[in-house]
């Protein structure tokens, strides 16, 4: 089934220990849209500007991926520049350039409204809500948010809550949305704002979901799978947004939503930020094969299961 | 089996954001041995004050723990004052009185002597090293150190690495003894260090055990248990030292040692640490029961478990 992408497409300059890349393709809707390609159809909502060639389009269109909504809009694209020096978790943001990015009004082509599964990526909570809107068909919302809207924008943000199904968060964006220090409790406050899952990722150590009570029918127990401890990080850009597509990717291929599919999507989430995480920018992301990825979610299982 | 734990003995003084408490029976071999004490035969080396009543003492008679090897000096027992106001992960030490366990020279009964198992507890690496020479008819011995030892008596606690097999420490302190930033790289670096086998704690966020190539038989991928998501966390003292309780004593009680065994053995502890703080000091770890564990290891397996 076909997921609808929101968010931003970008060019990254990124500094970590193991090198330095200078505008790369990269921004939270193309980590997302690689991610998810290799488990369903996937449709991108975003804007870009005139250095977008021909060449960056074809990354996308090689997947399959659909860029009908994509804007091409005068100026440049959104640039990005960070560093991991001091902390392979935790990007130093150097400059950050909003150009086009900056009056991005998410605009939905009729083609795209048959799609059965939406992610909002991490943009305007008020722009969130608009392309949700325009949806209203979809039978699931994923989305993403961050610090600068939780402290900015929590009104907005709110509001769009209401209308996110899963939301896919960081350990301390949930604490900070909460306003509570104990992750669990912070989890449970962030259910009762609106989505009915919240997928907590915890970097290097994995990711938790939570349920609301009565979520999809399968009570309210957490869930918690791995990260692969990884001894060669050259670059954790994009390793949250393809968490984002892996289990959003995975959950829309899947057909029906239970627990276990839950489950698994959370594995495959894992994954996915593993790979990203291997190589520069989008690289790994661009040239993998399903048969590595279910290679890595069995790894993945083996990391945590006893028989 | 029995197992043989050295370490403290102390009285902590105890402030967290669910309360205070004053004096209450504490110290890494109290944790580790009540921890371990629901899977097999402990026996105790460590160093008591005039001020160790046998109200004290019952706490682990009851558990069937072997007091032998406690030594009562004359003058106070160690104390410790901690408090957990600003974060649950990280205990800003308020006061240490080493009292007798300043010049605490671990002295082992003869009727320890034919013990199968033994676990270092945190303290100077030559007290360690004169224990396990002591007891060289061991099959396995577990250790624990921290930054205080790894910084002030590094070429000492190196010396001792060489007699350990299964070392249990938490993140800060694997990447401080690798003197490396990347986790699994450090570890790693670790384990050509001496251990066969290192157990990182991660906190809320489990641990992960990683193997020497050989160790065991058993191949080197490593393996992840995940901590359980708790809302309550009334005070996280001795969440380690209960962790490594449960690690060792099932270890002890298992019999063989496999890959297999080992990961149990990791379960239980995070199960053993998740109980210990749920309430102040020991109080949980006094009254379980073993239908207990085994209900909580199952809520465990279930936390990460694929069908």
């Amino acid at each position: 089934m076909s997921i609808v992408a929101v968010g931003s497409i970008a060019f990254d300059t990124i500094t970590t220990p193991a090198g330095r890349a200078e505008n790369i393709l990269g921004g939270s809707c193309t980590y997302f849209a690689l991610a998810a390609s290799y488990f369903t159809q996937v449709r991108v909502v975003a804007v870009v500007g005139e250095d977008f060639t021909p060449a960056h389009a074809a990354v996308f269109t090689r997947r399959g991926i659909d860029l009908r909504g994509v804007e091409h809009a005068k100026g440049k694209t959104f640039r990005w520049g960070g560093q991991y020096l001091e902390s392979l978790n935790d990007a130093k943001t150097s400059f950050t350039e909003l150009n086009v990015f900056e009056k991005f009004q998410p605009k939905i082509p009729l083609e795209y409204k048959d799609s059965e599964f939406l992610f909002l990526g991490n943009i305007h909570p008020d722009l969130q809500a608009s392309v949700r809107q325009e949806l209203n068909g979809v039978r699931l919302t994923g989305g993403d948010t961050m610090n600068f809207w939780i402290r900015g924008t929590r009104r907005e943000l709110l509001d769009t809550l209401q209308v996110v199904d899963v939301l896919l968060i960081n350990d301390a964006e949930t604490k900070m949305l909460a306003e509570e220090d104990n992750l669990p409790r912070a989890a449970q406050k962030v259910l009762a704002l609106g989505p009915r899952v919240l997928v907590i990722k915890h970097g290097e150590y994995g990711a938790t979901i939570f349920f609301r009570e009565g979520a999809f029918g399968i009570g309210r127990h957490p869930f918690r799978a791995p990260a692969l401890p990884i001894e060669e990080v050259r670059d954790p850009t994009g390793a949250g947004d393809s968490f984002a597509g892996g289990f959003m990717g995975y959950l829309a291929s899947a057909g029906s939503l239970n627990r276990e599919v839950l489950k698994r999507a959370l594995f495959y989430g894992g994954v996915m930020g593993s790979f990203a995480v291997e190589r520069f920018g989008t690289e790994r992301l661009e040239s993998l094969t399903r048969e590595e990825i279910d290679g890595r979610f069995q790894v993945f299982r083996e990391l945590t299961h006893l028989e």
